[in-house]
């Protein structure tokens, strides 16, 4: 198959690039703070390390390259992290007592998978090859991702809160949020009866570097009434003005299962905030660069919401959450660039004074929708154990979209699904409003 | 308003029907019976015979009645349910320990109540005052079926297993299900464009008795792809072939959730069947009137189950669960009758040999969809504290459809939206499968 | 065995009594007080009413009766409480599910078991049976101490905080303790080496009437220092000064697991107290009459405390909990009389005046010890299904000693051992103090 | 005070060869080994390394030490354990978080604390600072015993099963137990009435360098019955019988929190015991030397057992544990040598075969006794924060003595009590029988 290979060669290229990213997001632990799983959504972040390589050497060095020989095969399963149709596999709390095998190991480990796909690679593998490569890749970089949130968890639950880094993540940034503007959309497609709009996407086979997860296919109909669409994020000063209204304490603002759980969990502020009473604000804030007074960051998009937090603050706000459709219809029509990882910043940066345009759609935070976790008319997983990789979880999640700042560029498109339980409040997630009818 | 008097005198004829039928199912209850609350969805009968009252004093008789007098003004809180704005209440878990008030004064309550509301009507009150009589007359209903599957859970946890009443609930069944039959639909209708269908309905505010909760409001459009619909229920003897073919062994065939879910709470069946080795089938299936050998009842409708497992069964058969739109856009094409509470059964009964068309949709078992609760898009809530009723649960919940055996007749209708934790199996709950595509 | 005639004789009249006690208790109870099961530690009266017949039939009947005729096969298992050497029993927590069989059945049960005790003891049955009866009122007294602090935690469960009975428990006392004096014991029995005290007793097989739990066996000699003992319990108004000096914040106080459990627990005062901004002293305190003002009952002895309390108490008054081996020497040199069930109390009183010799020894409220619960040196528990009546909770509990005002009179003596959890408080428990050293 | 400067000397000669003893079990492990927290009892090698010195910087040179700078005023607080008078400290279960202060810091904190408390003694500090430091060693020896037992829990752990050496454990060792013999013992002491022996020791303030913990103190009198004590240890062969013999199906055998317990937990077997088809016995034991066959060790003595097994098996066995008293009274009379952690098998071993006197006494495994931990009669606490250290542990706890091969040589004596709760099976813990009377 000659033709591919210009595609196996730049494909090379973007594993390289890739698998580099991982290494220099980690490049500035200890293995100590790589062993650390502070809470029980987290990973130790050496533990990401050999999954990622796991899920290369499992989905396409052992199903492609002929004869090959594992690492080692206690890996198989020891890093395997949910997919049961490959066989039993240790309990995800259990990932912080793998003091061995040792970095060194695992870094060997991911030098002995990166040889296998580069040989591979070189050598024009088959299409599905390929196609489990960009998969793969799609893989590093999801985990690439948790590994951030992990390591800000991690350092957070630390008594001594140290920072990833030293550099402030504002001080690159604007101080003034923007007004809030409300963007009208009347949803119409060409050829389409009025309302009806496409949603996800059907992959073309042939198209080996164009990629979705199983969960935004297939491409298909949904209707859509008229809708207002906030022109950028909830700011850190619009949510403190919510707790300041008593928003915690007002049971008619939240779902009855987000009441219990707050009260339950104790919360009264967006995760890693807390009351300083040394902080001119109040309140600090933890970040990737330690803790930051709250005066400092009022205008950046608030973060590390539940669902039940978002919620509760749109219709305190007497507006709502835009359905996933709503947010995929606008977004589909956007370029999709902002601040992700590859910024650098690690935190949600201020919005840009652009007007009539929306602001943020992509990076900063993953904006929860209204839209809970299902699959799509027509949805098929993955064939094998890969029909494990999102399928199964469709239950008790509500949909985010449009990546953060620690969602690497080329990860994000206006499709993809992202998806946690209600209650998850350690990603980088916050919410835009959204209201019915025309402007 | 003269022209609403007849309206008046026929809700109060409708009012004393329902809240006979609460006390027709009391009747074979003794006062320790109705004290008993043995699982946390439950609550003992006598709490809802107070609470149901409750209802209609605070909603409708403090508010409509000048002057009103309470019966006591502690059962004002103390039967309060879950309405946040009118206080607190006690912890659910509480109404076990309601030794106090004793059945008596209850059921004077009752009387007190009853007095009222037919004071009130026989002086024609104004439409809002009839307007909350009916949605107390469906909160009674919802009430009562509450109270048939909290008896029932009351009996199977008593170590002696009491019957309900003696009777079979099977005697009366035909025994043979006619065979699956796949109806094919294509959504159209009149005057939209293909694939529209108006779902749910937005109410007539003159129209007094007409009813609808919020939840089912308002009427909207959804675009649906062409799908084909099974005839019938699935069965006990469908649903033992699944457990036969390993289903519970099986992780490829579940949800992470509910496999997760169903190994924690130890399910190898459908709740109250119980291994039995002097059954013929090896199976016993506690009912409401005792334990019957699964044999007798192999054809009927297999029943409590939760969304795991009617959603693993379904992937199971090759096939899937219908959307809650898909269920209401055949629904509203057929007349709302079946094996409802008025049939006696207490029980899912066998489906009739009708061919060409949907069987029991209404009454049987409420069947789980594959459609998450959310509001519509438009969704209101009722003002004030009934705006709790529903809203307030949209989230982690899928809706049911179709009413149970359990379920009063003038209770259910196409738009009727009922919705529990995909955990849940203490309802009588099952599945009807679907497929996409035409025929 | 002819002479022993006017022992069985009198047995039956104690037998008589002794069930009479348990029924008058119940009488001011409807059968749904009689459902409430409202804490762990607790059953419903009306299992406590079957339970005890259980035990009868179960030891005495079914062994001592030729061809004995069970009232209900099932009661066997039904009612067993923990004796394994029986077969499975239902778990503690389904109780509360028993509303069949009917409190009329349970009545029907009790009378057939009298009467085949009564025929039994007419015929003069065999020294084992009559030793099995002689347990068995015990046993039966044991519960209706039990059924009378169940019903208090029942009432107090529920919101409205009926009253057992309405008259006030504190309306026969005298207002004032008396002061606290300490008493010198500087043990010596003739006989002995000086120190040398003996405790417990061994049984003589021959007096059938008189009585002791296996758990007080066998008589053994024990070495004592000289120690302090006070003359009275510890008051409320005591206690009170604890708690206004911080006592419930201060950790240096504490048991380690005893500060965990309080944290956890959320204590900040003895069960039963709650804070009343209507009572003339900031508090109120739930009693079998309903809520008292404490200002009413500052003097009587303060009841309703854990272990952990008891010691945190002890150690701020700069003295410590007595051993129960102390607390024994001197009460048996005591007759064993006080405020006991009899009294009709059913609450702590009040300290006479009467100086120079100790107050309070039995009745009032159980005496928390510093002694873990352990078997006596040589101690054998009974043989067979009676073994597990005490043997098999030798640990992780503390002894109490002297009886609470629910003690049955004749069902206390200086020997007995009553044994709980560290943790546990919803028992009439209470302290005196102690310190070492001669006077 | 010149004659204390020899003392001063030796004591500076032991301090460091305590604190190298720690280093040198430490020196086998990886910074990410020393990570690793794998049970609730546990901590990280890491923490024990910074909590020992943190120790002798709080008790000793902050209070000894004219201006001391503390090494960094953050680990005053970090590294506290559990003495809440010094403030508050971080949750045990954090201690995992630690990846920072790296490692390199925390032995950079020990050289600190090393050379403080050696400058301090070249300058013979007042005697009180030397109890400390003498107290500091003992406490350092417990923490070097915990982080043995520890490792071996996270090596476990890790679904690797790393060994912490390769040398067998039982290479060294006699493989043939000798048969148990009953040893009779009627306490006499010179001096005191027959039965009254002496417990304890009450330290003399002037011999610096003799310790004791506040728990062995004061000296005091206990009346003892003859009694026979194993010469030897129970063995693995002989637990096997017990098992064999359904012994942990039995409740007659248990008490009923040990029941409980077990069946909660699932115990069918000591801790570290698997079933093992490809090993001849059936069962692998985890050792520091990895998973070994039972047959290799079935002479040797069973450890990683909860009291409640304990117990168990001396109730199948026909006879008991000793009490404290007991074992003490013995012990007191023996050498105090055997397998202890310089021996350096890390593992319990086979009996001698020396008759007529107790082996095993010293070493081996910590003999859980029939005692519950309380204080000695006149027990009282160390002052200030010191006064945590024991005392506030005293209850729902058993007493071990004797030691094991995991606790250092010169830490243990006949008077040593340690304790944890009955369900506790991670330290080396095993029994030896007792019975009651004369031989
Ligand atoms: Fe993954
Ligand atoms: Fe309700
Ligand atoms: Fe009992
Ligand atoms: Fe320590």
């Amino acid at each position: 198959m000659l033709t591919q290979q210009p595609v196996a060669a730049s494909l090379l290229e973007r594993f390289r690039s890739v698998r580099q990213a991982t290494m220099d997001f980690a490049s500035r632990l200890t293995p100590e703070d790589m062993m650390v799983q502070s809470c029980a959504e987290a990973s130790p972040v050496k533990w990401h390390l050999a999954h990622t390589s796991w899920f290369f050497e499992t989905f396409v060095l052992s199903d492609f390259v002929a004869q090959y020989k594992p690492f080692n095969p206690d890996f198989r399963w020891l890093f395997n992290s949910y997919y049961k149709a490959l066989g039993e596999m240790p309990a995800k709390k259990l990932r912080a007592s793998f003091s061995r095998p040792p970095l060194d190991e695992i870094l060997a480990y991911r030098q002995h998978v990166d040889a296998g796909i580069a040989q591979l690679l070189e050598q024009t593998p088959e299409d599905e090859a390929m196609r489990r490569i960009v998969l793969g890749l799609e893989h590093e970089y999801q985990h690439l991702e948790l590994a951030v949130t992990d390591v800000k968890n991690a350092f957070f639950t630390n008594p001594l809160h140290p920072a990833y880094r030293l550099e402030s993540p504002t001080e690159h940034e604007e101080r003034i949020s923007p007004p809030l503007e409300w963007l009208s959309y009347t949803p119409e497609v060409a050829g389409l009866a009025p309302g009806i709009v496409e949603i996800g996407v059907t992959p073309d086979p042939a198209a080996l570097t164009s990629f979705a997860f199983d969960n935004e296919t297939p491409r298909h109909k949904v209707y859509l009434e008229p809708f207002r669409l906030a022109s950028r994020l909830v700011t850190c000063a619009e949510y403190l003005a919510f707790m300041e209204d008593s928003g915690y304490e007002r049971p008619e603002l939240w779902l009855s299962e987000g009441w219990d759980t707050m009260r339950d969990q104790g919360w009264t502020a967006p995760m890693y905030w807390r009351r300083d009473a040394e902080a001119k604000s109040g309140w600090s804030v933890f970040t990737l660069s330690g803790f930051r007074d709250l005066a400092e960051l009022s205008e950046t998009p608030v973060c590390h919401l539940s669902y039940f937090e978002a919620d509760a603050f749109a219709r305190w706000s007497g507006h709502r959450l835009p359905t996933e459709f709503e947010w995929e219809y606008v977004a589909a029509r956007c370029h999709p660039a902002g601040n992700l990882l590859e910024s650098g910043y690690l935190h949600p940066a201020t919005a840009s004074a652009d007007l009539g345009q929306p602001q943020q759609l992509f990076g900063d935070v993953w904006e929860w929708t209204a839209s809970p976790y299902t699959g799509y008319p027509g949805y098929k997983p993955l064939p094998g154990a890969l029909g494990e990789y999102n399928g199964k979880f469709m239950s008790s999640q509500m949909i985010l979209r449009g990546g953060s700042c620690a969602t690497p560029q080329t990860h994000i498109r206006a499709t993809y699904r992202n998806f946690f339980q209600p209650s998850i409040r350690w990603q980088f997630s916050g919410l835009r409003l959204a209201q019915d009818g025309p402007g």
